[in-house]
């Protein structure tokens, strides 16, 4: 069964791969052109896009017709990294330059607008949808995404983030966008109002999980697997659940060392680690995180999490495509990387 | 009747400034929506939102019915001037700090980008209309507009750029919005498919005389009415018209002094003028362009397309949105700043 849906994967993948590429720019201004080429052509997991196709499928929809749309939440999620590449001053992403590193920022800045637009396009092909509701989701997204951004430059100045503003964050930044690709396939997919409230709620407790799980790797990904560097988040100083729970549970010099980590976020005094020490750093700071029982707190959430989707797509009725999507809910957050 | 339509020009920027103001976002995050705030309150003639409104009254719509899609122009054009500046370097904008400068460079990122999601979620408040035509005519200004200023970027690098580039460039980044914003008050207004397309061709007009007029105004303006120093486009060796048309027409010294214009875009070699040695140049460039018959060819082109944008009005019904059209036309291409 599993590999039966590996190969679906491949194949709605290179679906979206191939509906990604006819909606690329040629001609004059060619250096715009070819940025955003270089963008949509960059590979990834095109995950966003697939769970807008499988939810159309699992509402009795046909995937064909929801191609726009999800090529559309593709698109805009490549627009949030070419602008997110330039906020956090990443050099590489998807192992090749960033935008603004292989050409420059005006052309980083006028690359991701432009995906931005021609996101909304590609969804404005989406065939005989009534109404503009899809356009409506689709913007109340972005709007929100734009805003979880702001919320994470803001968190990484201050250092009272609470864990309850994290998850107000981490829904915005990375939640709603799962959210709204599987609402909208619902919608094109010709859903009920209830199934489309189910599996917009699936996309939130799906992008939670996923999230948690994510800070989960930075502590115990493989590096191979991951393409990165183990322990980055806390070089990093970023306010991860594992940060912001442990500040919450230490005291003294416990405390007085994670408030150490949350204060690398904004450079300043620490000096810059050699490679050894940064290992050691690394595994003081994970030791203190499973000290506190943050880890184990952060595996139960990932469960809870991803029991409650599981859960929403039990509502639905029986089809294979449900049952990809339960198999891909697993996948995600089994994975190393 | 200049004064009955200074008067309602007033009480229609009011509208729009009013309609802004309930656009924009409070609390958190809340650096960006205080960004968001300071752009959209800023003022400026909100031009683009109010040729929506009068081109839906001119086909015989109300105007109120097209606010939101005029303040989703002006939100549009607000986005669009916050990355400009960003790529500009720009450090004012109507007498105040720019965002990147007023904040920092991710925040002017980000506004932007909100912004143009705020544009679409007001233009999506328009009542009552069928299908989403509106948002693809939308759709195409916006990626129309941020290729004409990767034209224009490109233009900058480039030392054998056109008169017919020029025009290219110019109906996308400046000619396209307003384009835009006439067809998108005729289709509004439910104006026939004819009416929209002669509200379309008059829009370009216009903007195409907009444009002349604003390369002549920065040899000619008044420096308090312009609020800018005379020269910027010949010191900042800008594309203009004036530029590019000397370009074609003169030889020898005369054309070695404007390539020197032209370089200056690069940045480079040259060393920067004093207060003195600066308005002896653009003296001596304006003279340049006298003696090449440039300023007379702009006139006459001001003229000439201005005239057809007049001629397109005509095809409409007669109304006093119409023949405010008219008067906005005119005022607009008599303005000194």
């Amino acid at each position: 069964m599993n590999r039966h849906f590996d190969r679906r994967y491949d194949r709605l993948r290179q679906r979206v791969d191939r509906r990604l590429a006819t909606m690329a720019l040629h001609g004059a201004p060619d250096e715009l052109h070819r940025a955003c080429r270089y963008v949509l052509t960059g590979g990834g997991k095109r995950l966003r896009a697939i769970l807008v196709l499988l939810s159309a499928e699992a509402v009795g929809g046909r995937a064909h017709r929801a191609l726009d749309a999800a090529a559309a939440v593709e698109i805009m999620h490549n627009f949030t990294l070419v602008h997110d590449d330039v906020m956090d001053h990443a050099r590489t992403r998807r192992g090749r330059p960033t935008v603004h590193v292989r050409w420059n920022l005006n052309t980083a800045l006028l690359t991701g607008d432009t995906l931005l637009a021609v996101a909304y396009k590609s969804l404005l092909h989406t065939p005989h949808v009534a109404g503009c509701g899809i356009v409506r989701l689709f913007t109340q997204g972005v709007i929100d995404v734009c805003e979880g951004q702001a919320l994470d430059m803001e968190y990484e100045k201050r250092d009272n983030v609470s864990v309850r503003e994290y998850f107000t964050m981490i829904e915005k930044k990375t939640g709603r966008l799962i959210s709204t690709a599987t609402e909208l396939g619902a919608l094109i997919g010709g859903g009920t109002a209830g199934q489309a409230r189910a599996l917009h709620r699936f996309g939130h407790y799906l992008g939670r999980a996923f999230q948690l799980q994510d800070d989960l790797l930075d502590v115990f990904g493989s590096e191979e697997e991951l393409g990165k560097t183990i322990g980055g988040d806390i070089i990093e100083g970023k306010r991860t659940f594992l940060l912001l729970t442990a500040l919450e549970r230490a005291r003294g010099s416990d405390r007085r060392l994670l408030q150490r980590v949350a204060r690398r976020s904004t450079g300043g005094a620490e000096t810059p680690f050699t490679a050894r020490a940064r290992r050691a750093f690394v595994a003081r700071v994970r030791d203190l995180y499973a000290a506190y029982g943050v880890i184990d707190e952060t595996r139960r959430l990932v469960g809870r999490n991803t029991h409650r989707a599981l859960a929403l797509l039990s509502t639905l009725p029986a089809s294979p495509a449900r049952d990809m999507l339960a198999w891909l809910s697993d996948k995600l957050i089994h994975r190393a990387s």
